[in-house]
């Protein structure tokens, strides 16, 4: 599976086959409700609250303004009132549907908190329309096949954007399938309809539709809702009374069944808004790209979805690979599709989208992970179900703290989450935008124990970039099912158990003078059943006089009795659990590239992406003060050294002033730059300038310490600090008239 | 465009849109014919034939047997008496239908001499078999989705698949990217019908296929009257005779039309080989897997054949990117897609499959190349188009002779051929196994001055890896037309000229009141227009009163007449020429695991990969001689400080002889391995034996001095050989039993 919104798994339809009230989800909310409360109680942390199970949720309040935190106040009162009463009902084990209605009044009153809280956040200064304008000019990414009027939903990535995007990957790569020593894999995309069948993609992965009914046009459901109500929300003639109506119904669409929606449609009597014409009925469309493989038309498939089934189905040879052993991790990095119905908000929603997931299988009854303890000191922002239901805001602890308070479920979840975080901040995204949301029970698909999503706050408000769910033992039972293959791996005992079995007893000859040379392959299989499969066969020969098995056709005289024996065995067999971490990279990338637009203090109209050298497209400038003859010697060579130490390069030798190029290369976000000048060609030694990006500080340097300095700096193996100290200072006017 | 058999356009539908009489590609295989004659013929090289044009092609005749050579003979004198044939009917400007029966007997002939050279050459010891079951055991690639019971044509690709894959595109990115500061594109895979209508592909890419009338199961028509055939060569009951004429009909297959193989199946009542059924008669197939993008069915578009029409569409925004100069290039990585009728071969014939493209945009009027110089003297085999029309073998030569004598048809095209050649090399190609096949005229598509293709020979012959075309103008002029967005550089003319230009003499007043905000937009376009298109607009608006121009709707009132003007024009507008290097990224992988495949001399069942290190997906092994307590803490120490280093470690602490766990890593390529034994744990200065792949030395060494050592090993910093000779050797028993 992967990221719950990027699969929809948070949305609309898969509600519907999630269990509302997981035990295990509800206790562990009990219990980090309580300690959230005794955070606030001043006894806490005095030693009557010790003990070996204590909770230990040191967790800090985000600041806050006190006059922000009046003014919020009544909604988060009015959270924890209705988050009582969720909690109450499951408590009560009350029936499912009257949990949801109330889960869904929650979520409405939880939108309105989290609304009113950016709303009231200190301004920011970001300018979206003013990065757009940067990203498009610069080609980091644009509408694919603008020269023919381009298409919706669909993004080519431009030499900026692609490289950042490989830089992303590159360093994602060594962060966790180097350094955590895991295995990865490039599957197919084209995917037959039999193995999403078993995923339940066929099935539950939907949205819902209506058409107009003249002109064909479709509408994504809760979409169209949306926006006719926030017209009417804009319109005067609207009395003021009806405004509340709609904003209550606005929040509580995302957990509307389809009825209930098609049932507000018609209530607003609401129309085609490119045409005015009627709607038809609500529909379910399914998101999946259909696809016929070979040409008769008869294999049919889809485009995948997401990279995780991929990993699945290879999960024996995966297992197989690691010698047998548990646990161990798989990733995979591709493209995964949705045929979304109107695509919307740029990179956040397309149709064609990279993924990069990780496939840690474990043992189910024992999530311990041996580096946790390297990462326990983590903090993070966790905003837990609880602080959800609670009204609370999120909340600042240590990853161990979360895990052993029972925040977190298990220490393997807790160590990707820290060390998710790890990654998204070495990328550069702010880690005051960061936070991991924990699904409500409601969200998270009923086979999950615990899933929580990084976020990250854009000026589209949070919006889910990776998600990090123990699935449980889910998609490896579905695959048996679906596959008729076992998936599981062999635990050893602490010592042999005797047990019953239900053994065939075969008549050899007659199995060999009916299979011939497939006889062994039969004798195998019948062998290797277990008792359950040894009662079926014996039924289905008693009753239909024959059975068959892997194909073969067995008859009564080939098997002519069972026996009843019993078998010492030394291991057993469990279903693995999966820990799955998921990363939406188009939702990262764009993330990154908010958190890291910058606009010079100075001049308003010089921008730039402030990225970390590490993931940044070029990693130096070449910039030659004059395009006379003299200076090209130089330009060349430094160029080419840096060239061959593999450090992506880009010669500006265009005749504009020097602050114009800076200029120009702080908008591609180039984190160093040389400059030759006239004192690099008529002195020696030959010194040239070396100026970083975010700072504009410059230097003055012999240039041949220039490639080594700048391939150190590149791979973040030395500070710019350590290069302004040593080299003396240059200055000089930036400027781009 | 891309690899040629990759595409398909060397087979059978796109000869027919191929001429066969380009006059260039005529000329240049004369002049090359002449110099291979001049090559044999002992006065060469004396100073007669000295002089400005001299074509001095050094080449060498790859050694061969005379033994096998007299064998030879006969054959190569009837492909150079065919190939003499098609020149002098080329030559006469004899009608195309007679051209092309000819060439399909050349082709006939040259692959009965290919055959025959192939079956005399030294006896290679390659066995597939065992290399593909090393593949599946240890999980390199596999067919995809195996556990549902496969799918033809599809693989996944295992840990050491994918690995081994990522760093030879990592290595790519370096080799071209890098160090030729390319810049790249990440496009859009789902792709709108009019894209590739206009690239040709709607109408021409597509293969011939027959139906079984009564199962409807599908055969490509070559493939099914080749299994025919083959079938009857190998019946006892089948004359000599019939065997002779059935031989000849098999080698003119690939050049037959569709209904001349209609005719074939035809002829010998050919039924389908699974069913016995009749067949349908032939169709063409498209090749592309259709799609609908968006939920309403009517956006038809398809599954990218291949990257490069993302590149073609984009080229504007890459011009304007480049700052609007020639000559630059851009490389795409990525998916592309082709539903075969029936995949075979393995990763040969895929349906899915990662290509790797580059294009370089350049002058069509100079295709020099500023870094030629550099690769000037790489030796290349060549096997040229008239080397093939005379029966000679493939010759060695440098580039820079071949395209000093014409052969190669320009510098750019040379450039990227060395570049090839040295990227194959440096991931482990056999350069023996390696050479460049020029394409026949009546291969080439007809805009294609020149084709080279990188063949790599294996178990399956001479396939082709890369293909390296010089495209000229044809795909920016087909989307210019396409999208009617003009696609080209302004050149600066070496004097500014005069020209006779026809004005639109426009009423501001008019255009304001209609256009209004827009009326700037439509004034910019009467100024920009071409006098074509000033002319065409007054004779539309004298005709029918109005005249659409960027959607707007002009009338004779806005643009009251046109007048003739002289204008001084400082550029003309040329479309640059494209040279495309074309990376089938399967067909490398494969050519490379057959290259390395090897088998221990002193016992046939250790079977291995000798992967060079800078793609050899794991670098080293960590391999403890005992699973005792004492062993742990060296043996985790150093896993860490080489993980470190980001290389990738693969720890095996199994219980197995060390022999049997050295095997199991040659297995998968890792170069380097590093034992943990007693004398590590019990003496000081802690030693470890390090142990090179290949040769299976052993050199003991202190353990601190690993890490770095195999780093610089791994990099291709420095030689095995410089770490035996500063280590003592180590010399023990590799026994797996």
């Amino acid at each position: 599976m992967s990221l719950s919104i990027l699969c929809r798994y948070t949305c609309s339809v898969v509600q519907r086959y999630a269990q509302l009230s997981s035990p295990l989800v509800h206790r562990r909310c009990l219990v980090s409700s309580i300690s959230l409360y005794k955070n606030h109680n001043p006894g806490w942390g005095s030693k009557k609250h010790t003990g070996k199970r204590k909770i230990q949720l040191q967790s800090l309040l985000l600041s806050m303004d006190p006059e922000v935190e009046k003014q919020l106040a009544p909604l988060r009162a009015r959270c924890k009132e209705q988050g009582d009463i969720v909690r109450k009902l499951k408590t009560d084990g009350a029936p499912e549907v009257d949990v949801k209605r109330e889960v869904q009044e929650l979520k409405s009153r939880k939108k309105e908190l989290e609304d009113m809280t950016l709303k009231l956040s200190p301004p920011d200064s970001f300018d979206r329309a003013k990065m757009n304008d940067l990203i498009k000019r610069r080609f980091f990414y644009d509408n694919s096949f603008a020269i023919y009027g381009g298409i919706t939903g669909q993004y080519d990535f431009g030499p900026m954007g692609c490289d950042l995007v490989d830089n992303m990957l590159a360093e994602w790569h060594k962060h966790f399938v180097i350094q955590e020593r895991m295995l990865k894999v490039n599957c197919s995309i084209l995917t037959p309809e039999t193995v999403l069948k078993a995923s339940g993609h066929v099935d539950k992965f939907a949205d819902y539709m209506v058409k107009d009914v003249k002109s064909g046009e479709c509408f994504r459901l809760d979409h169209l809702i949306k926006q006719h109500f926030e017209k009417k929300m804009a319109d005067k003639k609207t009395s003021q009374e009806e405004k509340e109506i709609i904003k209550r119904k606005i929040n509580l669409l995302e957990g509307m069944t389809m009825e209930e929606m098609d049932g507000v449609v018609k209530e607003y009597d609401m129309k085609s808004p490119l045409t005015g014409n009627d709607l038809s009925d609500a529909v379910e469309f399914n998101l999946m790209f259909p696809i016929c493989i070979g040409p008769t038309g008869t294999l049919k498939g889809f485009l995948r979805p997401e990279t995780a089934q991929g990993i699945f189905v290879n999960f024996k040879r995966l297992l197989e690979y690691n010698q047998g052993k548990l646990p161990f991790a798989c990733a995979q990095v591709g493209n995964a599709y949705r045929n979304e119905i109107s695509p919307r908000s740029g990179l956040l929603r397309v149709r064609e989208f990279t993924m990069a997931e990780i496939e840690h299988f474990c043992d189910p009854d024992d999530k311990s992970h041996n580096k946790f303890s390297q990462v326990a000191g983590v903090e993070v922002t966790l905003y837990s179900a609880c602080a959800q239901m609670d009204g609370e805001s999120a909340k600042r602890t240590t990853i161990g703290e979360a895990v052993r308070g029972g925040l977190v479920a298990n220490e393997t979840l807790g160590y990707f989450m820290a060390r998710i975080q790890q990654y998204l901040l070495k990328i550069g995204v702010n880690p005051k935008k960061l936070r991991f949301r924990q699904h409500l029970s409601n969200e998270m698909a009923h086979y999950a124990c615990d899933c929580w999503d990084a976020e990250c706050l854009t000026s589209y408000g949070w919006i889910e970039c990776v998600g990090c769910a123990d699935r449980s033992a889910y998609d490896l039972t579905q695959h048996t099912k679906g596959s008729s293959v076992k998936m599981c791996v062999e635990r050893l005992l602490k010592e042999p158990q005797m047990v019953d079995s239900v053994v065939a007893v075969t008549d050899k000859g007659a199995i060999g003078k009916a299979f011939k040379k497939d006889a062994k392959a039969v004798q195998e299989a019948l062998a290797s059943l277990s008792s359950e499969e040894s009662e079926k066969m014996d039924k289905a020969l008693s009753e239909n006089g024959e059975y068959e098995l892997n194909g073969y056709k067995l008859s009564r005289a080939m098997v002519p009795s069972f026996k009843k024996e019993q078998k010492k065995v030394h291991v057993e067999e469990v279903v693995p659990s999966v820990i799955e971490p998921s990363f939406g990279v188009g939702r990262v990338f764009y993330a990154l590239l908010e958190h890291s637009f910058r606009v010079r203090e100075d001049d308003d109209k010089r921008t730039f992406f402030s990225l970390p050298p590490v993931v940044a497209p070029i990693k130096v400038s070449v910039l030659p003060l004059s395009s006379k003859q003299d200076f090209v010697p130089f330009t060349d060579k430094l160029a080419d050294a840096l060239t061959e130490l593999n450090l992506p390069v880009r010669v500006d030798d265009s005749t504009g002033s020097i602050g114009r190029r800076y200029a120009r290369t702080d908008e591609i976000a180039i984190p160093f730059g040389v400059t030759v000048d006239f004192d690099t060609v008529n002195n020696t030694p030959h010194t040239v300038t070396l100026r970083e990006r975010d700072s504009t500080e410059q230097v003055r340097m012999p240039i041949d310490e220039v490639p080594l300095t700048v391939k150190k700096l590149a791979d973040g193996k030395i500070l710019w600090k350590e290069v302004t100290d040593k080299w003396p200072k240059f200055v000089a006017q930036e400027t781009t008239k």
